[in-house]
């Protein structure tokens, strides 16, 4: 369902389930956030790539397991079992969503595939991301009467409003060029390259200071959510705090002295 | 002023006053916002085309009748009835773009001209938009000494800020590619292709859900006001009520037998 | 350190300090902020444009004077005048962007060079940039462990999320064209027309109406901070407003009878 696989503090966080083109079903869902705590707290994790085996990088919620469900909801009622479990599977979506958002590290999705509904969020959510040119972007949701709401969340703050709104009222499939232009990905790569130039990207992080990043993208998404002002009087604290730390003191006398820096956190 | 013509779930919005280059006078106002609120409420349409005659899609606030009302004030004082409806003017403007951004259908703007002012207000407020490439768009209140602010409300929105800005401050002509690029429309298609290419986009959403449609799209725009946090903590409800709507059941119980959905609502 | 000439509305503000790569010392944010502020309440100036002398336009904090007062901080504490300078510089740093945003006239940004950090910031807070092809965009701070987190807060409004955290995240240099692309500036000009090119929109904008710029620069930054339903409140009010200003009166009857407006403002 899930591996990892930790390289010079590169976490390989690989969705296996190749065969229901990773689905997110409660369980995934569920291991998928056990993990990102995890790395969280491992100051030895620099970055994490987010790649997936099969020919769907991940196909969102699973509809098996959400029909069965629902039907359970009609027989037993709102209050039953299954319809708390439905339920949760959407908010516990949304809060892994959130989770990458605020995890210490970057997060870089490696695409090649099929990304769908929750599993184009899951794309639109990463820091960065790198997709091969077969790699295929929609929010499908309209097909079965259900609008790609939460993934229209992430999407909508990645790209256009235009965009966006193609994409859900549509549920048209978007290629890997299209992609890149509206800025749900920020490069194609050729497929026989893709691990190389996502590694790339990701030793490129992993050799900046962990302090500054882990400070840095938190106080990114933080300031976005906040009008002009308030994200200057945020973010000129968040300066200060960050300057006084150990790696900001080693990494400016570095610098003068034209010395290349060693991280100690 | 304004035609309508409904076929097969798609309301073809037409604005007739080529002579007046569909200039919004209080009058074209009034009933674009009484029909907008009748096709709200409408459940036999499912998209709105929102298109025009003449050579001009849309020039804006009726310049002649704004300096009518503008002097009447300067005679009768600020709280003329003139004044009093040049007030309203903008505030029902304002209040008619809000109707499109809260339709419970999606509405697409069919652009083969000149989109001025309020024009390239209107393009920008429409959830989706084609046009030809003669198709011309520019906030040129500068020109006449009122700056295009609230034309600024939709084009900050849909363009980036320094795209917005090169707009508003000198009021030149943007060209159909460039709008494209800027996100101000989804595609420039040929003017010969122009109807065609709408009515497959229309006719695309006329078959989709719109049970998910009225969700979504008024989730969308909602969500897209909030913080990230916030913005998850609603779309996680709206999904829960929008799985529970027949069309969901039906929808996804289609896609699991594959059969192609039969939409109730 | 810093020149101001004022040529036909237009006011040149250049960085005159190219072996220092025009750093901003808390002395040069000091220095931009008095000649801000004057321009600010000069009418005879109609829009500001912001150019540099040497290979950089602007290299952001200068990192000798932090390191110093920091070792200072590290000696005489956190309450010491050299720990209340360096967090004055990142204050002072942010009151200058946003003062910036909030002044009077347009401020268009003139880059032939290197623009780096708080000097990328810069750019980006400007309303309109312009750039050689020879001029490079960065946020490097991850490379000496200090995150860009305040030029975040005007390049994430810039440009997408996705764009804003390759460059926060790795500290890459973007080159002209990809910054155009992303919306860090309006355009590429070549080196040797690049005064001629800023001139020519300048005085585009210098002879539009003073007043529209002046209430619709102050709208539009803060109408985009508010909801869309408090944006179009606040725009129907500055709409009104601005109508009732003599040069909307001038410039509607000028527009009516054909004639090019003179403005009193």
């Amino acid at each position: 369902m899930l591996t990892t696989r930790i390289l010079d503090g590169i976490c390989h966080l690989t969705l296996t389930s190749a065969k229901s083109r990773n689905a997110l079903s409660l369980e995934l869902i569920r291991g998928l956030t056990k993990t990102l705590n995890e790395i969280h707290d491992d100051q030895s994790i620099r970055v994490v790539v987010l790649g997936a085996e099969g020919p769907a990088f991940c196909s969102g919620h699973n509809l098996k397991e959400m029909n069965a469900a629902r039907e359970a909801c009609e027989v037993n009622g709102h209050a039953s079992k299954e319809a708390q479990e439905l339920k949760q599977t959407f908010e516990e979506c949304s809060k892994m969503m959130e989770k990458i958002i605020n995890l210490n590290q970057p997060v870089i999705a490696k695409v090649n595939g099929v990304a769908t509904a929750a599993g184009c969020q899951l794309v639109a959510t990463c820091d960065l991301a790198y997709a091969s040119p077969k790699s295929l972007f929609c929010t499908p949701g309209v097909n079965i009467g259900l609008f790609c709401t939460t993934p229209g969340v992430a999407l909508g703050r990645a790209v256009g409003r235009k965009n966006a709104m193609h994409m859900l009222l549509t549920g048209d499939m978007v290629h890997a060029p299209e992609a890149a232009d509206m800025g749900l990905i920020n490069e194609v790569v050729e497929e026989d390259e893709l691990d190389a130039h996502v590694n790339d990207a990701a030793s490129l992080i992993a050799s900046k200071s962990p302090t500054a990043i882990r400070i840095g993208k938190q106080a990114f998404y933080r300031q976005m959510d906040h009008n002009v002002h308030d994200a200057y009087n945020y973010g000129s604290t968040v300066m200060w705090q960050n300057i006084m730390a150990e790696d900001a003191r080693h990494g400016i006398q570095a610098f003068l002295s034209k010395q290349p820096p060693k991280w100690q956190s």
